[in-house]
């Protein structure tokens, strides 16, 4: 979704016969950015969803001891996983999702949740296929559906309505070519939590229609306020339908470990697991005696995850607010991004990002990444550091000072 | 490539909707014949090629001190891979293929080979442009090409010509939809070595028709009997088309790190890392440290493991030529597989290979999963441990003599 950002800053690429679908990818903008970000040793980041928490002991400990103890460390793992981890999320899904799943059926390991989601477009997908995304909605869901030739029909949300789902739009949206939803909630980038009221409209449209829903949840574990998390997959009638993605990344600090996991019905699974088969085999087996202990071992660590990350959209929202005449934001709900809007009509996000990470080294995805909603925004995280957090709003307030001139940033 | 291994045991899937392309595809033969065979708990494998040595220690040290010591081993690592461990590769393909590459823009780090023929796979291939694959030729390119849509010319060579390549056939397959030629050397299923003067002239003929070669090595450390080993990577004139994958797996005990990759022209590795970025971000970090190790460290452990293969190679050779009656075969020059024809003309591979598991609990996998011209053969491994060997030729001695019945067998 949207455009290269090296393509603004004079990177060509030309080598001939490359295929149709990846001649229309980027590399998502928010790798570019961080690639251009290391450019400048002391910028600050404020781009990748990259928590600045390290592996919990006790998971340190456990892939210790599988190196040193268990002999199967080494070698390929079985196709959909270790049993005892497929078990573990049996265990989680039913806990937390109330769905009763059978470890050895509805389940494989994979390696991150963008895997997960690669086994959903190629199992789903033939070119010119479509598929319903949240516009604003996740970069890499766009990039991924291009790759196999699919077409994103984009399910525009409105900022002024909180970026809710709407539901009034979503059945015109639905042709004899869809043949999925994608929800991400809390949202990446706008850090909305759906509400289970749209979610359950949301999930007898896709009965009645007769498509499925890919709810991809690596932020479950990240809603603030006490605001309810809900998902499609506890929507119990749906759930034929429903291919749930998650992933051990952000609640365990394993992003690392690329550790994630899909759950969906048994023969879909067996569809899915050629894909998985043919282009990973599996997920490193190291990782995935860190997602045993950490599913099945103690959870204080996500508990602290969550104070911390509380206490920083705190003091992020304190800092963007004091910047309401450059930014206009909504709070987020969950997830640990903040989707603001540029308070200059016609800005270009990606003159605007470029020129902050030049000027004051302050590294921001530009909004046109997420959907066409995502014009004129920028999306910012609060995982990084208080200290990062702190500094990079000190620059940006430097680089509203004394540098910002939008006119020069228009687009063209 | 062939059919299911399942279907011939009643297993069937229902499920609506999937993708053209999948819908094709089976899991490999090889990992079909593993999940039957688990459900024979004392079953003898000769079919997976997964080698019986553990991690190295000093490779598992290394690990461990990351996760100890390294800030970086629990994130994701950058889309190309650590430095340390690009720069470890570059040196490895400046010693032992005497390319100069940049270890910045030449190499992408991948999930083990799969994953790099992946890339290679979605970079180069629109629905139905072609790609010439030897035959035999290993299962999962074939796989991986129905997987995007590709179309698997088969480049067929000669059992009585020792399976070398064929170059006299070569252009007469090429058309203007062929994208590439992909070879494994040594080779799975065969354990042919190719030729210098083959390869050479493969690449003479790829250049003058502007054709990319993959070449897929990950058992180049692995050639017996004093036997020249020479790699397409060797021709310096053609590596703007060359593209290089090689794996850790085998050569290190490493197959449950997934840790390979690939090396390639500069605007070629962008390409790719597009879709990199969008399938699995990056392999696991630890893997990367993992490989630092392997790379950079002591080589013993190479050492001993071609040592101890090539004992393997001989006891096996010795008990498979005491079944002359059941087998034709050719001595392997490399790698750890040999592919013996099944002395009963239209015997169904598939039906010996699942009659052979169920009467004695011995798993080979079907020739026909490698090309047409492994109808009638099975692949076999001598990876696993001497006993394992011993105690498979036990069995399938005990199967001729018991219960072999070819004539039941046969192809409908």
């Amino acid at each position: 979704m949207g455009k290269s950002v090296f393509s603004y800053v004079g990177k060509k690429n030309t080598v001939n016969g490359i295929s149709k679908n990846v001649s229309k990818m980027t590399v998502s903008a928010i790798k570019e950015m961080a690639m251009l970000g290391m450019k400048y040793p002391d910028s600050i980041s404020l781009s990748w969803g990259l928590p600045s928490f390290g592996i919990p002991e006790h998971i340190k400990k456990a892939v210790i001891n599988a190196l040193k103890n268990d002999d199967r460390a080494g070698k390929y793992a079985p196709s959909k996983g270790i049993p005892e981890l497929c078990e573990a999320i049996a265990k989680r899904v039913k806990v937390d999702r109330n769905w009763e799943i059978d470890p050895n059926k509805n389940v494989i390991v994979t390696a991150g949740a963008m895997e997960a989601l690669t086994l959903c477009w190629h199992t789903l997908i033939d070119q010119g296929d479509e598929v319903i995304i949240t516009d604003p909605g996740f970069s890499s869901h766009f990039e991924q559906l291009t790759l196999v030739g699919g077409k994103a029909v984009h399910w525009m949300l409105d900022e002024s309505k909180g970026w809710e789902l709407d539901i009034d739009k979503l059945e015109s949206l639905i042709t004899k070519k869809t043949k999925a939803i994608i929800i991400c909630s809390p949202n990446n980038p706008t850090g909305k939590v759906f509400s289970e009221e749209q979610i359950v409209k949301m999930c007898e449209i896709a009965i009645k229609k007769d498509i499925f829903i890919i709810t991809d949840e690596p932020y479950d574990f990240l809603v603030y306020d006490n605001k309810n998390f809900f998902s499609p997959a506890h929507v119990e009638k749906a759930r034929k339908k429903i291919i749930l993605i998650r992933s051990l990344s952000k609640e365990y600090a394993m992003s690392g470990f690329r550790l994630g996991y899909v759950v969906a019905d048994e023969n879909l699974i067996m569809e899915m697991l050629k894909v998985h088969d043919s282009i990973v085999i599996c997920p490193a087996t190291l990782s995935q005696f860190a997602a045993v202990e950490a599913l099945n071992g103690p959870q204080d660590c996500v508990h602290e995850f969550q104070e911390e990350l509380s206490e920083r959209r705190k003091i992020f929202c304190e800092l963007i607010s004091k910047e309401n005449d450059l930014f206009d934001f909504i709070k987020p709900e969950g997830a640990y991004y903040v989707f603001p809007k540029i308070k200059y009509p016609g800005i270009d996000a990606y003159k605007f990002a470029i020129d902050l990470l030049e000027k004051v080294k302050v590294v921001v995805v530009p909004g046109d990444a997420f959907g066409i909603n995502g014009k004129e925004h920028v999306r910012m995280t609060f995982c990084v550091s208080r200290e990062a957090i702190i500094e990079g709003f000190k620059r940006i307030h430097e680089y509203k000072e004394k540098y910002y001139n939008p006119s020069k940033l228009v687009e063209k």
